[in-house]
């Protein structure tokens, strides 16, 4: 089959990095390859490349340079700040609160603290997965140190009330993390108006590369390492800097500045042409998440009676790269916990598919998608006999 | 100052990443970035290039592909397989043995388990830096789970007789960790041959990118994961994959494989020259580690009555780039405990260079050096009033 068109909606997963991001890595692969350790002249140079990009990625995010912790991912940036802060506090106490909806990198690193003698509270969200700040205030008992609620959900996009949770952890004495992974870069995240205590961005979400991501940490925070060795990030994380990537990151940390309000119009136009499109073309489809709250590049949406791989692999056939969740759950073929958690129904959680918009989509790379899916959805569906069931009845 | 020449003898910081693997990751960055653990094409295209780099790596140390873990650092590598060997077998024993001259990042984790509740023997080496086999099976008792020896060590260049402590551990039923980070790529390095049940390697130190490393372990080894979230890395290390980065750690080992001989000769030929120069034309200095059992690259020296610092500052300004010693504890400025362990006198261990040769370096660079650095330290110790005293006494 000859494919005649490229559709990339699968930012959520992962985003080319800008050209301006590689122009910018390129020279410290090579002729600027030092060790930002070393004190001589080629190790200076890297160094003040790597503080050039925290200057920028805390611009990003109203933060100071020195509470940036550079890290590989947004994964261990919430491994980083759970474990760390967790191990550092367990004399005060040794509980911590989460949602349920939390990404894994959050989910399984409480489970793993479960283990290691703390105790976890799960809070639920509402159907539109928005967390009510007063099951938070709830929660929290004398003997708890960690609240770690995500700024947006990765797959149904919803943007959590994390100032409001901020305001009431600030005032019961608990440190509060939020991981932003999925929104910075998206939306304005200022951890200020935010509230929070630290939280997690990953550079390869909005057009910086892989290998690159940060935590911040609020002055005064105390945070155990978990990876040890040398003196590298003020001694909170050991090994050499990965400069190239601290150096893209940067760069696409300022791009996103510069560009936010731009890019943030594009998508969520974009995508709200997606999302009429379809709501117009397929019958018996839901959209996941909520309606205003949420995250301007994310669809989220769930049929009956198909199946999302398929619909997956049949987009894919046309040149349309799509999810059916999470990246980082995709291989696993599990259903996705978060649509659990909002209440959908397994039946048709299993026709979902996650569709992220982004700055190289064009209004032709949506109406491609309105002309292809709503045919492959109706072939899927003839071929099931529970809609045949369906039709039958109605 | 003009600066006619620029030479750069301090490889085992970090190295330049080699021409071909910056052009192997650049489609990478840009029309090939999609997230491996995707469904659709793009995700399917970077993960096949995740798998061929794991190929690749494996082959450079004779080793299954699928025993092979991508991480970004040889620091993480090395946390990872202590911290995760340690937890995954705490219902066996609590009891680790490791060398007293391993790098930080083993020292460290090594100090974390202690206060977790591990107990650690730390044995010393004699003074060229050798660990006897015999101290190790002495260590061992019934509560020993995990060995962690280096394979070479980073500061004096030292070879450990990897084979012979295996040979030990596998009788005693103990596992053995290896740390590799300073030898792959310069020294044949064989999982077999060694008969360990780890090994860390790290891309930058052979011509691969920064953020790019790998952790060996043998099948049928327990680990914990370090890093928890998505089910990447066989589900024992989460977050998305640095595909850039670990396509050029591939690349990098695939020609370390190639031209080893041809490696191992040049910078053993210019070492033995820059050795012999300075043996020549600086008196009271004395050469660090084993004089055969070492790294082809590695010139360790330490000078009585002159500051290392200083030295390397000088040399700096006449464009060439050397190290005091290891790079991650160069920023803490304390004096290194590798030299402290082989029983170097404090003062003539702060007189310390470690110099380290790679392919760029040629002939004429040696000789600038050679023309350089005994001239720096003639003036720096005319300025030592220590070194008047002994004159004056000789």
């Amino acid at each position: 089959m000859l494919i005649v068109r490229k559709v990339y909606l699968d930012h959520a997963a992962t985003t080319p990095t800008h050209p301006k991001v590689v122009e910018a890595m390129l020279p410290y692969f090579t002729e600027r390859f030092g060790n930002p350790s070393n004190l001589h002249d080629a190790g200076r140079e890297a160094k003040n490349a790597v503080e050039e990009a925290r200057a920028k990625t805390a611009a990003l995010i109203n933060a100071k340079p020195e509470d940036i912790y550079f890290t590989s991912s947004g994964t261990e940036s919430n491994n980083f700040a759970l474990k760390g802060i967790a191990q550092a506090y367990s004399q005060k106490g040794t509980h911590i609160i989460v949602s349920q909806i939390e990404h894994f990198s959050v989910l399984h690193t409480a489970k793993s603290l479960e283990k290691a003698g703390f105790t976890v509270t799960y809070v639920p969200t509402d159907p539109q997965g928005l967390v009510d700040p007063s099951d938070v205030a709830k929660a929290i008992t004398k003997d708890t140190i960690l609240v770690s609620i995500m700024h947006a959900n990765n797959e149904i996009g919803t943007i959590e009330p994390i100032a409001e949770i901020a305001k009431i952890t600030k005032n019961r004495g608990v440190l509060f993390h939020t991981d932003a992974v999925a929104s910075t870069g998206w939306v304005p995240v200022d951890v200020n108006a935010l509230g929070v205590d630290s939280l997690s961005l990953s550079g390869h979400q909005f057009y910086g590369p892989k290998g690159a991501a940060a935590l911040y940490v609020r002055k005064g925070v105390r945070i155990r390492p978990q990876i040890e060795g040398g003196v590298q990030e003020d001694g909170r994380r050991g090994g050499t800097e990965n400069v190239p990537a601290i150096v893209g990151l940067g760069v696409a940390a300022e791009i996103a500045a510069a560009e936010l309000p731009r890019r943030m119009g594009h998508v969520a136009g974009l995508r709200d042409r997606l999302q009429k499109g379809l709501t117009e073309r397929i019958e018996h489809m839901v959209v996941n998440g909520h309606p205003t709250l949420r995250l301007p590049h994310n669809l989220n949406v769930s049929m009956w009676y198909v199946e999302g791989e398929s619909m997956l692999l049949f987009l894919n056939m046309d040149g349309v790269s799509v999810s059916s969740g999470s990246a980082c759950t995709s291989r696993s073929l599990k259903s996705s916990h978060v649509l659990t958690c909002i209440g959908t129904d397994a039946a048709v959680a299993n026709g979902t598919l996650l569709m992220t918009l982004g700055m190289g989509n064009t209004e032709g790379d949506i109406d491609f998608v309105l002309e292809k899916l709503p045919a492959i959805v109706q072939r899927l569906r003839e071929m099931s006999p529970l809609y045949e069931d369906m039709v039958k009845k109605t």
